[in-house]
């Protein structure tokens, strides 16, 4: 069982550089949880309490545009894609919505387990939130990419 | 000297939580630096070899849109405001350019120094990165807020 989850969690990127030994302490604060085709995770500006990796399935983060609709963010399919990170982030909302798309099971890290071994032990801490700042620059930076080609398409519409 | 640099680091989010005697080891390796207006500090895609802090004037961070236009991203005029964080991440190249737009003076801190500061203290790495974090997510946060409105305004075009 242990072994199955050490294979899941190695490829997440929050847990790069850490020992064994680290990564075990966490796999000791971490459930499985299965779940079905449809199934809705979290919500956008809920409390976040958890954080989850996949470990079989498919899962779409998704922001909401209007009250009928919601505009998909991404699609995480591999074993060891992770989502709601804010957990770890003051305030501890989550800044997007998690629905299953395909059946699948995951893996589950309560918030307030995680943050107490990360203040005991502050090397795991760092590792992690460094981890974690380095993944949110990726996505800002992807997210700026996106906003350019707007503004690009502008700025040509207006000097042609 | 290293009371008015300490006035200007405390409200850098930067170092929120940090005790004084670890703002002091920072100070230490923090250098002023005096800029006049119109002075480029980096470029976009430049290594990233130090991070800055506003003491005095003020600065904007822009990104290249177009061969001859940069789009402005933000301007930071209050002391304690800093740039040029990817310093402290991989692979340590700036995401945007920074450009004086008033005379006034710099905080400096190496990247080398500062990594060396955080892996001999783990607590400290651990703190500034958990900051740093929270600052990247605030910031994709607000990026998102500006994509969906262009998609917004894209759905109600196409369903009005």
């Amino acid at each position: 069982m242990t072994e199955v989850i050490l294979m899941n969690f190695r490829p997440c990127y929050l847990f790069d550089d850490l020992t064994d030994k680290h990564v075990n302490q966490i796999i000791s604060i971490t459930r499985e949880i299965t779940v079905k085709k449809g199934q809705r995770i979290f919500t956008e500006d809920e409390e976040a309490t958890a954080l989850y990796i996949i470990e079989e399935g498919t899962v779409e983060l998704m922001t909401k545009i209007e009250d009928d609709f919601e505009m998909p963010i991404t699609i995480l399919r591999n074993p060891g894609d992770c989502f709601g990170t804010s957990a770890l982030i003051e305030p501890h909302i989550y800044s997007l919505s998690a629905r299953c798309v395909a059946d699948g099971a995951l893996l589950g890290i309560e918030r307030s387990a995680l943050q107490q071994l990360m203040m005991k032990d502050h090397e795991v801490g760092c590792t992690i939130m460094r981890n974690l700042a380095q993944h949110y620059l990726d996505r800002l930076k992807q997210t700026r990419q996106e906003l350019k080609i707007h503004f690009r398409t502008l700025f040509r519409s207006v000097h042609s």
